[in-house]
């Protein structure tokens, strides 16, 4: 038995909460991605406080991209993020090929278009994590191959 | 860091998020509880579904509720419920003496009327269980002292 199992029942049936009280249409469909984002916003900044509790101050910026795609990544899906890449002025790209929350959507093509509902919590929830140790961000994701997604963080400069 | 703060963090936001989008009030109060109530028991659902994959049949109800004390409770807040009772007519009375979904709270008596709304995703979830297993139930809960609670199944006999 999977140990993150009730998180993903949960996030899922969260989605599925917030898109049958809402109307449907494109618009709405906006609102609900940042309903979604902004809860994961909030679990973000609730789960990096305690996990960085008694960890010692990073260095710098990807000290601290290291520390989400390791420890917090793990804490939340049981396991690492798959490959980091950075252009080293800000941008960062966090690849899991084998992305929990979509692995229980099939691979098929025509489920691509649902993919965005099932990422925006974790967009709010690694931007809520930055922002909870001073770094402020933008970000998104993307996926190509289910179950398989990237999520690119663009640092912003204040 | 315990195993189960994503869990815990998530189902905090759900509940923030449903009270927040309602209106306040009594009945809309009795509303929310069900919305939580409800979102238990499809969470339950699939919970049991997947952790009863591999399992033996079970011999009895009984034996049914041994294992939402020990497996179920284990795989979503990972520890066992400390007491099971029984009259041995079709009530159940599971007591968990530091309910996770409550430890966030103080233990102070003025947070007790805030209780039900943090108990009411977790009958849900029992009661979803119960039904996947074939048994149908009502379940209610009580709490004396934080964080300690009491889950009431009442078995309804068909």
């Amino acid at each position: 038995m999977a140990d993150e199992a009730p998180f993903q029942f949960l996030h899922s049936e969260v989605i599925e909460y917030i898109y049958k009280s809402a109307d449907s249409g494109e618009a709405e469909n906006g609102r609900n991605i940042t309903k979604l984002e902004n809860m994961g916003l909030r679990v973000g900044q609730g789960l990096i406080e305690r996990l960085t509790k008694d960890t010692a101050r990073f260095k710098d910026e990807l000290d601290i991209m290291k520390f989400i795609c390791k420890d917090f990544w793990t804490c939340v899906f049981k396991k690492q993020i798959d490959n980091l890449r950075t252009n080293h002025q800000g941008i960062y790209v966090l690849q899991d090929n084998k992305f929990r929350l979509l692995s229980h959507l099939s691979a098929g093509k025509q489920y691509l278009e649902h993919a965005p509902k099932y990422l925006a919590f974790t967009c709010g929830l690694v931007r809520g994590a930055l922002s909870n140790l001073g770094v402020k961000s933008i970000v998104t994701a993307e996926v190509s191959i289910m179950p398989a997604c990237k999520f690119q963080v663009m640092i912003q400069k204040s």
